[in-house]
């Protein structure tokens, strides 16, 4: 047995973690300030049951992790490689190629931990100091399980900040990346940026748009590399227009047309000047995606956010043809599904459109959740069908 | 001009009406007790300023349903042919057969009226005393648009009597339909019983389990006319077997797989009760699907239809193999997805399994909500991955 440190859950507190929730909060706990933030820890209740096996970390609001309900389970490379080899088995019953979210953290009971597949190709971002301390372990476990030729590590999440952990990437020499999704070849660089490399939350969205765009003219507003806008154009879409701040992120997504004969122009601007710019000059599109970049990073920017959520559906809306429809999504977390569609429901409205919510999803089932987190669900996307 | 009723809203009143919303309570118009159910009015602020067209009725919470955000617009055939015109354009952009939700009341901005088609069948339920009054002008119009061969009436849904409407039905002859979703051909009676035909809404649902199906053992609990379990059987699972107290559904659900030449099982029994028997005798199948009827039929019964949804999940999960598929659904009005959601999880914990939520959905695009009423949004589907 290791000389594991013990956790108390302090007197009546833990309700959540009691009902199966894999958090404790710093104010649940008897804490232990000495300890190493990563600490493996046991937890159990005042009264001596056993609550599992997880990671403390003194410097989190979510200072405890729990990873197992099993007390002094080791976490070596058997656990890790077990672990992914059950969310493997998921995926491959998923998907008919290796092109998916491998590991969503928390979803995966793997608390800190996000694995994205691109062929040969695996990410891994890293956000707490437990599974940061265990960083060898896990590679070596990814290599028994997976064999990957190379991988890429993401350890500069701001999310890492509140775990007192620094930032950093090594991608092993170069960080690009080709995705297959949906019958397309994206391209992109999972090694440098803000954005990390690809997101396949979307892929269901960018199919269910797609299969509407056949013969439609298409607008991809933040059109990154070229997600919606290729889909669409795979799709036998009439024309697409693509709109990214990013001039890395356009010359992806014209490589990726180039290559593919994927008749799609990708215009270097910013979002909302050019939503305003084709809504003066009464330029509309049949089909019209906007998957904006979070704009509720933190809780306080709620207000600002939601205002701003309000205003792209106004935009949006605006450069709707008659008869046509819009997707808006959120990837905040700190923006409830239903806030968000009052936001454009109230948007819409202002542009003047009637309108029918088609919609309502979240991320793909690559992105599993916690099942006693599903407000943890951060993807909120919305399909209206206007008049 | 008609000499229409104007209904006023109360001073301060009517903020979500004004933000969008198709309804008015009774508590925010100045009421007029006078007119009868199903009244058409002109519906305008304190101040002067118009809010729209709508029916009014006297007996219902909800007063007011708005209609169009025009005065003295004119509900007649071209109206109505007009709104199925535009509802009929979308489903074709959606679907490649004519088997769909054609008209879903407030989300295709028609209050009081669903209509489904199935081929050239259609059925057409009438909830609210507006409609109601106009139905030889809704039958006129749909006539004109799609010219079905046979159109049958459901007006026996129990929120009738909120409306202060009897109940009645009027299936012109046989009821009988055949539908054709997901490759399989269902059958089942659109004119009898409790249930009105056939449920669109899980369509995409089902479409996702039966991917997950291949070369599986499944088990259909709730099947009705075999819904879930015949979808799974046509996707190549290696058994199905369906749970239905319905005798006349299992015999739906049995011609239906002999017909398609589709092997699966259907019992007619309790459906908790077998869960139970077969929990006991620890027999367990790789897919669970559980479709129940709604568990919280009115507020009152949050907590009872909770604590039953919690059974069931715990029921369910203790008949699904080990990682096997586990799905739930709530068509309950009644209660929200997050609490739905934590009820499941907390069923699947007493079983004592660990689980992976890898999907949260609703109905598919056919349903669609209005866009200020997304909480209107009343089927819940939970899948979950177990270990």
């Amino acid at each position: 047995m290791t000389a594991r440190p013990l956790l108390r859950v302090k007197p009546r507190e833990g309700k959540r973690a009691r009902a199966g929730a894999p958090w404790l909060f710093s104010n649940e706990i008897e804490m232990q300030k000495t300890l190493a933030p990563g600490t493996i820890v046991n937890v159990s209740f005042d009264d001596g049951r056993p609550l599992g096996t997880g990671f403390f970390n003194p410097k989190s609001l979510i200072a405890v992790r729990l990873v197992d309900p099993a007390l002094d389970v080791v976490l070596d490379e058997d656990f890790f490689a077990a672990k992914f080899a059950r969310a493997l088995a998921l995926r491959d019953a998923l998907y008919a190629s290796p092109f998916y979210r491998l590991v969503h953290a928390e979803g995966d009971l793997l608390p800190g931990l996000v694995i994205d597949r691109f062929g040969d190709t695996v990410t891994l971002q890293i956000t707490t100091a437990g599974m940061e301390a265990l960083k060898d372990t896990l590679i070596a476990a990814l290599k028994r399980v997976l064999d990957p030729a190379r991988i890429i590590i993401r350890a500069d999440a701001p999310a890492r900040s509140l775990e007192g952990l620094d930032s950093y990437v090594d991608a092993a020499g170069s960080g690009r990346i080709s995705v297959l999704e949906n019958g397309v070849i994206y391209f992109a660089d999972a090694g440098a940026g803000q954005k990390t490399g690809w997101y396949y939350d979307q892929r269901d969205n960018r199919a269910f748009m797609a299969a509407l765009s056949k013969r439609k003219s298409v607008l991809d507003a933040y059109s990154y590399v070229g997600g919606f806008g290729l889909a669409a154009a795979k799709a036998g879409a009439k024309t697409v227009v693509g709109l990214e701040s990013s001039a890395g992120a356009v010359a992806y997504a014209e490589e990726a047309a180039n290559t593919g004969h994927l008749a799609a122009k990708f215009l270097k601007t910013d979002v909302f000047e050019e939503l305003e710019r084709l809504g003066a000059a009464k330029q509309t599109f049949d089909v019209v995606n906007a998957d904006p970049p979070p704009f509720v990073k933190a809780r306080k920017d709620l207000e600002t956010g939601a205002k701003a959520y309000r205003k792209l559906a106004k935009l949006a809306a605006a450069v709707t043809a008659p008869e046509g429809i819009l997707f808006i999504a959120s990837c905040s977390h700190n923006i409830a599904m239903d806030r968000f569609a009052l936001e454009c429901a109230a948007g819409i409205a202002r542009a003047g459109r009637k309108a029918r919510l088609i919609r309502m999803a979240g991320a793909g089932p690559d992105h599993p959740i916690h099942p006693m987190l599903p407000e943890s669900a951060y993807l909120k996307a919305l399909v209206y069908a206007l008049d």
